[in-house]
């Protein structure tokens, strides 16, 4: 590598090709994890009974969020579910969330409360223990980092990696709200972003309230129902293309099997946009990815209908050279293009 | 609390308050921390047979840090150093260590990776396992947080409750010579700032690779030598006081017997500084703080001086009443002063 690639300013790669320049001699080889970077969180063996799932997030502000337009409280309950996500993209039971955080002068006691309050209620339905880590003074912006623990049996993890040749692509929910509900905010001028509408409240909190599938992760990984998941959080363009290159294998997804709501296809409609956009590249939904081989199916289907745990099959996974293709209604197929989707724009 | 109050920037609030503060209704009572905020990590039960510590730290650069006077080598090294000292001041074993950092456009690849370099070095003899947590760009400043998890049995963990009237207190090593270390890089012009002198240099590598005592807080663990323990992370005189606090208990410390360095000695003489005031004030020493109930003594002073770890006795645990005191040589006795110590002040 030159002196000049080397000293190319950071700002400009990217994190996985950070990550993979960390210098592998230097790693300990006693207690590797059995699942480490590139997945939703680290996997390490405890004992053979437990296996211990660690995840960290950044929040920072000016870059994921900014206060005029998120209140402490949305940040908060945001990044929690963030959080809780990964470990339900893992089939994971979550434990222990901790919070270090870093405080500007500007920062009231009781802006700091409605985070955490934030934290805890999205926290409270999965039992979670949120703890303070560390506190300190910032010089400048508000920064968050979120570090979350949680626990699964050895043999019942969800990774990226399993997926194969003919395993039928599920997602959780409805894909696109969380977009249409960001595309609310920006539409609105601030003095009137509270939505007044069932539709758009529901959007709006599809955006700030996202929902964690835990329950499902742990029904995912019970039984061997799915050979690969991975949340939703960058744009099911995008993290198909990540579960894809984990598992070595191509996609073909049916558009017109996309599970969408009603009030993001209405609110489309109303400005325009073509919902397929927003459950194609939309991110932070936070429903999950996963595939399921063909012979789970029937059980899958039956037991995420008794649970009420809505499921959608969108596609096939195809061999790696088939690469990644959307068909269409009328049968026309074509390369999924990928868009970058930029996390918390409004938050 | 009245608004004003409430309104306080948080900067003036210590971490203590704001800790305090958290509104405890929206914890989960499901999975506990066994200890929890307020000693060096919190503890949680994973099986009967294993417990798992977790300790989260913030490094934030111009609170922590300024890249003018240390190498990102050695803010990898310290960060890796005081959070491995958190896992043995519970007696644990040290197990992972994840990364989290946001970074400024400013930065280069090669600073990111001399950091990453400096913690790795630091946590090679104890076998922890490195990993990137997350990457993010920062709008400012560099933002690090660090986030260690470890092991250890129930019944043999270390925390800073357990001091009974009449338990002896102990450190291990010598006090004040990161201070002393930090004295001589502020009264050195920057372009003269490597140490020539063996003395020196011991005095700057204690201030800029501290070393944490891994081995002697798992030998204080194994049997019931230490009834409470912490490690030195602000100072001796500010550091007893939280060990007295969470104990309920006063102390008494024989000014004489707190050892110090010949180094650390002859640099005070040297600049005129009282070499008691940095061994009792001087922070970031990363030894061990303990107490011994005296029927262990004799066992804990033999085996410590085989593994060649030293400890020295400095004082005995009084009713909580007598307050925390000193007494010199002369046999005068008066409250032990505090001073606040601003960690990292020129790394």
């Amino acid at each position: 590598m030159s002196p000049t690639r080397r000293q190319a300013s950071l700002s400009k790669l990217g994190e996985f090709e950070l990550i993979q320049s960390l210098p592998r001699q230097y790693s300990s080889p006693k207690f590797r994890p059995t699942i480490g970077i590139g997945d939703d969180a680290a996997v390490f063996p405890l004992s053979p009974t437990q296996h211990m799932i660690v995840s960290t997030d950044l929040l920072i502000e000016h870059i994921h969020f900014t206060r005029h337009t998120a209140t402490f409280y949305d940040i908060g309950y945001k990044a929690a579910a963030a959080n809780l996500s990964d470990i339900a993209a893992m089939g994971a039971t979550p434990t222990a969330l901790f919070v270090a955080i870093a405080l500007p002068a500007s920062l009231t006691k009781m802006d700091w409360q409605e985070f955490y309050r934030g934290l805890a209620v999205s926290c409270k339905p999965h039992n979670v223990q949120l703890l303070g880590g560390d506190t300190s003074a910032s010089p400048s912006a508000l920064f968050i980092a979120i570090t979350i623990t949680g626990q699964v049996e050895p043999g019942h993890i969800l990774t990226r990696k399993g997926a194969k040749i003919g395993d039928l692509i599920y997602v959780s929910g409805t894909l696109g709200d969380a977009a249409a509900g960001l595309a609310y905010f920006k539409n609105s001028p601030p003095s009137k972003a509270s939505p007044r509408t069932k539709p758009l409240q529901y959007l709006a909190q599809r955006h700030l309230q996202p929902t964690p599938r835990i329950a499902l992760g742990q029904l995912l990984a019970s039984q061997p129902f799915a050979s690969a998941a991975m949340d939703l959080s960058d744009g099911l363009s995008g993290d198909i293309r990540h579960l894809c290159r984990q598992s070595h294998v191509g996609a073909l997804i049916h558009s017109h099997h996309i599970p969408m709501s009603k009030p993001m296809q209405a609110y489309a409609k109303r400005v325009s946009t073509a919902p397929l956009d927003w459950s194609l590249h939309g991110g932070e939904d936070y429903e999950l990815l996963f595939t399921v081989p063909p012979q789970w199916q029937p059980e899958l289907e039956k037991l995420a209908k008794t649970r009420r745990m809505p499921i959608t099959q969108i596609g096939v996974i195809q061999p790696q050279r088939f690469g990644i293709r959307i068909e269409h209604q009328d049968r026309t197929r074509h390369p999924l293009p990928q868009r970058s989707y930029e996390h918390f724009s409004t938050l």
